[in-house]
């Protein structure tokens, strides 16, 4: 057997069903990742469950997206967070103590094994050899219960790296690169495994930039080999013993490959508002500016902040500009500080943050509306900075630098950066963030979880309708975000635990008048784009439109993670044709909708008010259809349709490779 | 002559009206304070002056309220202050780069001159023998244009300090032993000088915390005298230039005098919901914490955070607790960090913010409601934390950190803090903090002042109308502070540079129907108990009423800094007695208040609706009278009814003294 890296993982943890790419496949699960933004609906929904424990070798809460606290609401959810982690055993990590992505590199992430987490960006555990995939917050519940992960089974791309970085180009230029081939649909149904000469001259940092931004072109995760730098890193963290050598096999087979010559990058740049629209640096030069920012889950380890520093050392920012700065983690400020790197950076003008998400999902440092923000994070969607007008662009701590400087976006390659700080670790304390370890069982019981009044289970569907009988609410565009439907930034996501809330926010942005108009037409249909609801892994997306009424979404072609969340929570995601025109206002009757879902039918007929019909597609697995037949996830496992998976021992991936 | 140090200041000053308790004096002014909340305001009356530049030696603004940044209104306002400061000759200090009071205590405040901020707590730079006060933001600007401070001459109350600190008590207990005496009002009208042998052996940084919070029991300000620990400290700043040794004449008089025998103080707390609500710590010890605040402008000075890391040292704050530590100022962060007090608070668990005022003014951090907060701040007026059901404590470092270790309000006496670290010096950078000098003038002119769409100029008062014909719009109780006339929080002081959209907030925690109440009844009257206004110097609280029509409030009394700001934009600031019942909705009408204003009358007649009537007080400085009959400050002001008043020469202070 001659498999790839992925596979060789999956096989390992192999359940049921498939491994075959486009087929349900059930694996084990060694790890699970909620973070607050996400997790307080996570926890409510694991909850519904009736388990009386995580079911996960390894299970943390991370609060590092709602801690501005303008009012009380975040911190009753880190105060639910906490309690419940302490009552069914999941590690904690408090407000301000780190960006999830970062901690669990450093403390948990390991070769072999196999993370979900409640939140996109968990793909950038695979930086050291780890299958690691984002998902909505109710299939984190269910793994994290003990029934495995069940997903499509991905293609497996081989991406080979030849030859070495030069000048000022970056990892993040290499996944600037992948996305400007990909563009933010060109990834779906895929993971990028890297391999090749190029690999062994990239950092555990600079690999986890790259999985971390994978998912921006749809794909489900992506994923280094495991070798020497990985056996470093490890060390570094005090976790020799979680490595273990792993590459994929010689001679393994990939669906597709494709290779990128690294000494040909050149610094890159994706301007508002996507990810996927990437020019080169050169080209975009001269945009003023008035905001840089460095950090986010993508762009903020010891490398990038040193990069940053080494380019700014002795010198003074633009006097036009704001530059935030904010460390991934705890263990990344006490190095920054104890290198220089943190002086180095407030001497020449930054402005020095927490260790949280921050900026990046528009919770503070909002930039000025049609100026441009330059930002070091992954996502520029429009809106997400907090700003309704922004104007966000997407480069490499280098980039960013050298923009701060001179006030205008700069190709930093003229900039010498070769003077990089190596990393400090004598003395440095890596494990003085201030997580706290499940309790014994014996105490975990005795917890009482304390639900402030922002705590409100959501939603949970009755059985799908015989028939639909709706009005087209709105029609909108190709790419709309998660984030379109589930707003960032401190004022919306502050009510992320209360869907009734979260549901004012629905559309505001393309559609001021969704939400009042699906309250009082009681529901409806939404008509959708190409890669409707990419992004952000937030299942709110999915129960706000549940919440209304909703339970059929006819778009052109989904996003991964929304998909699955739509299905788990009972809403049907039909395809329209591309050549289909529709209305808001449009009556639709769909009938026999939940036969042809039992009856593996492929289309389903909409007749449309005032004559005419639409066909419209109905591309489910059959593991997607049992769930949707159940009345969505939760029902599904509550009635005993998926059978428990047991955790994969270390040992057996081992025994497989 | 033998003056007292406040007298000797004031008379070296002194421009016009009479240097006599309870008269209007005008003095020239050497510093003016700007921060962002209050300054855009501010700024934008200095433009309504029509002056070319700043007429004082010395403008600050500094950029420290408004920087969540949660959408684009922070980043406009901070635009249009850098701009306007660029434009007029105003130091400019950008967000994030320290609390407006430490940074000008470390490089401006100078013995013997005389400040006047647009921000209560201006009065910090007492410290330093520096005669300094809040006022609201158009007696600023008028200041700022060369028009001199013009106030009621304060009486001066001599405070001796004997004897030493003792155990875990400090200079916030001296200020919380001040506020036990007097409460919220006792110090109106009022300035606490400090002398006494005690003196010498409290740091500039402890003189400046008393100073600070002075202006809670009402006070004018507080001073200390300048000597051998100001020259310490001036030298340390590089700035000894500007010492020079400054002390109440031998057998100076006094309005009034107290003491305090240091060596009885205990640490002290003030309990929800006033300052002036004080007990011992160890009368409330127990009370559960879910949060624990240190810093804000009077206690993150360096030695108030080495004080918290030399008790939380090696130790683990309660796992339930919440700590957030700010510096006062970069300054102190290079000094913490260069120290390590700031690695063992972040080993400690310590969630380290921005040099930013934040949670002190609701901006981050918004406490659980009903759930004891522990803040080592100056107020604890209900809502001000941005959460409506706070319970906010207010207590000095030590109690803060010793509480935070066992998560209850915990007595520090037990706790050996005799192991501060020493300041650390050497190669501190205390410059490093990025304050833009003013440009020279032949380039201000070519400055583009850059005004958002959140930047909307004031109301500017017409005349006042000769009858007043309206009805009690409400009637709201005793020591009601500015901040529930505009509320302190990320959200709603966002807007305070837009009176009309700011106007929404007022009283909504006391009366949430006053907004629309007043738009319906096109203005009114309020109705108001003791010290109405205490608290902030926001004028925004004056400006609103303003904007809704209201021109006479009638309360029991005033605080002083709003009662000025209702006069400065052409509102009477009747007295009612405090037998008088009212009603919301009642009919009043007082008649010929214009030109009761101009006769010196002392009482006006309202007609009550239905019968009855009430004499209320109109007791006004002949220089108030002067500003509400030109209709406001503004008014007066261009009708060239105040003339210029040149800055003292620093020689003339010398001499005088």
């Amino acid at each position: 057997m001659s498999d790839n890296l992925t596979t060789k993982i999956l096989r390992a943890h192999f359940a049921s069903g498939e491994l075959s790419p486009g087929r349900d496949v059930t694996v084990s699960v060694d790890q699970v990742l909620l973070e607050d933004a996400t997790g307080t609906m996570t926890a409510m929904q694991f909850e519904m469950l009736g388990v009386d424990s995580v079911a996960v070798p390894l299970a943390v809460t991370y609060v590092d997206h709602n801690v501005l606290q303008i009012d009380d609401k975040n911190m009753q959810d880190h105060q639910y967070l906490r309690t419940f982690s302490a009552r069914y055993g999941l590690h904690y990590s408090p407000a301000g103590h780190g960006i999830s992505h970062y901690i669990h590199l450093e403390k948990y992430a390991r070769p072999g094994g196999v993370l979900v987490g409640a939140d996109s960006h968990s793909s950038m555990a695979g930086a050291v050899g780890m299958f690691a995939a984002g998902a909505g917050g109710l299939e984190v519940a269910v793994a994290m219960a003990g029934f495995g992960f069940d997903f499509v089974c991905p293609e497996v791309v081989g991406v080979e790296l030849r030859g070495r970085l030069v000048g000022a180009a970056s990892a993040k230029d290499i996944v600037l690169e992948l996305l400007r081939r990909h563009d933010v649909r060109g990834g779906r149904g895929k993971v990028f495994e890297f391999f090749g000469d190029a690999v062994a001259g990239l950092s555990t940092s600079a690999r986890g930039t790259i999985c971390n931004m994978i998912v921006e072109t749809g794909a489900t995760t992506a994923i280094f080999p495991s070798d020497s730098e990985t056996r470093r890193w490890l060390v570094e963290q005090g976790r020799e013993a979680d490595f273990q050598e792993l590459t994929a096999d010689d001679g393994a087979a990939y669906n597709s490959v494709e290779s990128i010559e690294l000494g040909a990058l050149v610094p890159l740049i994706a301007i508002p508002h996507s990810p996927g629209n990437v020019k080169t640096v050169a080209e975009t030069s001269g945009v003023e500016l008035s905001q840089v920012c460095v950090g986010s889950s993508v762009n903020s380890s010891y490398e990038d902040l040193a990069t940053v520093a080494a380019i700014l050392k002795g010198q003074q920012i633009h006097p036009r500009i704001q530059l935030t700065v904010t460390p991934g983690s705890r263990q990344i400020l006490q190095t920054i500080i104890a290198s220089g790197v943190y002086d180095d950076l407030l001497q020449a003008g930054a402005r020095m943050l927490e260790p949280i998400c921050g900026p990046c999902v528009g919770i503070g440092q909002a930039p000025l509306g049609n100026e441009a923000s330059l930002r070091t994070f992954n996502r520029n969607f429009p809106g997400r900075s907090g700003t309704a007008e922004d104007m966000v662009y997407l480069c490499s701590p280098a980039t960013a630098a050298a923009s701060a400087l001179t006030g205008v976006i700069t190709d930093p390659s003229a900039v010498g950066i070769q003077s990089l700080r190596p990393a400090v670790h004598a003395g440095m304390d890596i494990h003085s963030i201030h997580i706290s370890a499940p309790l014994p069982e014996a105490r975990r019981t005795a917890i009482e979880i304390i639900r402030g009044s922002n705590l409100v289970p959501p939603p949970v569907p009755g059985p799908l309708p015989p028939t639909i009988d709706a009005r087209v609410l709105t029609v909108v565009g190709d790419d709309v975000s998660t984030g379109d439907m589930a707003p960032d930034g401190a004022i919306a996501m502050s009510v992320w635990s209360n869907i009734k809330a979260c549901a004012a926010f629905m559309f505001r942005r393309v559609d001021p008048g969704f939400h009042d108009r699906a309250r009082e037409w009681d529901g409806g249909v939404i008509v959708g784009g190409e890669n409707y609801g990419q992004g952000s892994s937030r299942e709110h997306a999915a129960l706000v439109p549940l919440y209304l009424g909703i339970r059929v979404i006819a778009a052109r072609s989904y996003a991964r993670i929304h998909r699955r969340n739509l299905i788990a929570v009972g809403i049907v995601p039909l395809l329209i044709p591309p050549s289909a025109r529709s209305t808001p206002g449009e009556h639709w009757v769909i009938e026999g909708l939940a036969d042809a879902i039992t009856s593996s039918a492929t289309e389903v007929t909409a007749l449309v008010g005032g004559g005419g019909s639409l066909q419209l597609g109905l591309d489910l697995s059959p593991s997607e259809r049992s769930v949707l037949a159940s009345g969505g996830l939760l029902a599904h496992i509550l009635n005993g349709a998926r059978p428990g998976v047991a955790s994969a021992h270390p040992a057996e991936l081992t025994e497989a490779s």
